[in-house]
């Protein structure tokens, strides 16, 4: 059973209804792609309900940015949906979608709300730098969300990793009763991560695109074959070579547990890219491990 | 019964036994003065749980400010809160007080703790313009404490009017389970509101301390006694006389609802000062109906 959800107050009554039931919580802007479908099928997995939040969030795009022409397409998600729940064999079962679509902006923000929530040492770098203010965004609708939803479980997709870290710590300074689950990138055929803005690429632009996927995965290669010693030079190398493209906005890695600068104990590497085509900004990270001996 | 608990740890193991118990909190600076013991009393009546907190919270105050020679002083609190025990005839009833008097700033704020929650607009004026960050802090402590006391009701004194606003407002849009309750100022008998920093002046700065309360009255008298068209023009020219002393960081008057200019509607005006004696600031406040006809 699909149930779509227009205002907070429906949500809220939807909410009180489901006692004891696991609730699974998976945030997006809409526009679903397979690697929203991924998350929600762990979800509908792991929870007896799973509740889809489609919200663009104006708070985390830029004056600059495609707030205006992000896809808006609630008829083809539910749809999508549908479809996933059906195709899981999930009719006549207790397991239970909810897509909560709030109607307007004031749902989520009402009566001049006020609050900004931001972890500016996670925030101040990668995206950060490019996006000022975005992570604000995102983590103060994902509180907010959280607030609403209040769910047990929530899914949030790697290829976000930034995001990703930074609402995990959101959850362990605020002490929110939330569990994050991290879920794998999804790729095209190709290699290109899953996103709702490969769809602005022109055909030569997605061609492009490989780049940012194919350097990270260069990267990835040398560093999982190499003692760390000798793969640090050469990946420096690889990067100030590709940064010579001026359509890198960042080509750069970092531990990934807190995004600093690798120590000598860093276990798992973050490679992380951002790369422009036009006027599409599209990223991408890997994750591998360190060789020291 | 008193009990003191100086670890976060400790305090979830305190807390978790107090089943459907109400709780009532009151956050504190320590250094109890007559207003914090009157916050203590009123939740004491209202409530199963008193906890009071006893954390110098290192994030509100600025880089210049007096952070480190503030007032410690948990043995002479911890006794205020025994007589007060006494004096209301609670011994040997099932009304409980709770300290939680962190032992470090690591059991509020543990593991690089990087979130930051701010009301910009509620926050840039007034105090929030000569302490910067100051509101930040005192929001961020009041959610993290929340978060840890999860409490039924929480006491706030309105001397610090603006900080009232904003943790009621931050409730209100994080939609935390606490129900704020405002409790009247508390004064010397010469009509000084009770600080912590009152300690720091001299007498002659304590004399002149009455200039910030005197004034503050002179203005509340005209508000109340005269129609608002005829009593704007006549408060305006006491703020401008008294500013010429420029021992005023503020001397203002603001929509008590919102911290904005009054408009037409405006039912409560609030007057706001700040006063500098050496390097002691005061702040005082007072609410007024506005009278229309």
């Amino acid at each position: 059973m699909i149930e779509i959800l227009r205002s907070t107050k429906q949500f809220d009554i939807f909410r009180k209804n489901l006692d004891k039931k696991t609730i699974g919580f998976v945030p997006t802007l809409g526009n679903l792609h397979r690697g929203h479908i991924s998350l929600v099928k762990e979800s509908l997995r792991n929870n007896d309900i799973t509740i889809v939040s489609i919200f663009v969030n104006p708070k985390q795009f830029g004056p600059n940015e495609d707030y205006e022409k992000y896809p808006r397409t609630l008829g083809d998600d539910t749809n999508k949906l549908k479809e996933l729940y059906r195709s899981e064999d999930l009719i006549g079962t207790d397991k239970q979608i909810a897509i909560f679509a709030p109607e307007s902006i004031d749902e989520i923000y009402p009566d001049n709300f006020s609050v900004n929530i931001s972890l500016p040492e996670l925030s101040n770098k990668l995206c950060g730098l490019n996006r000022p203010g975005h992570f604000d965004g995102v983590s103060t609708v994902v509180y907010s969300l959280f607030s609403i939803v209040r769910p047990n479980k929530a899914y949030f997709g790697q290829k976000d990793f930034q995001q990703y870290l930074i609402i995990k710590k959101m959850i362990e300074d605020m002490r929110l009763d939330v569990q994050i689950v991290p879920m794998p990138i999804k790729r095209e055929v190709d290699g290109l991560a899953f996103s709702s803005r490969n769809q602005y690429l022109s055909k030569e632009e997605r061609a492009d695109a490989l780049i940012l996927t194919r350097t990270l995965g260069e990267i990835k290669n040398v560093v999982k074959n190499t003692i760390w010693s000798e793969a640090k030079p050469a990946i420096d190398q690889i990067i100030n070579e590709s940064l010579k493209d001026t359509r890198w906005d960042y080509l750069t890695y970092l531990d990934s547990k807190n995004l600093e600068n690798p120590v000598e104990k860093t276990y798992m590497l973050g490679l992380f890219g951002a790369f422009k085509l036009g006027d599409t900004r599209l990223i991408d990270n890997k994750l591998v491990e360190i060789k020291y001996a």
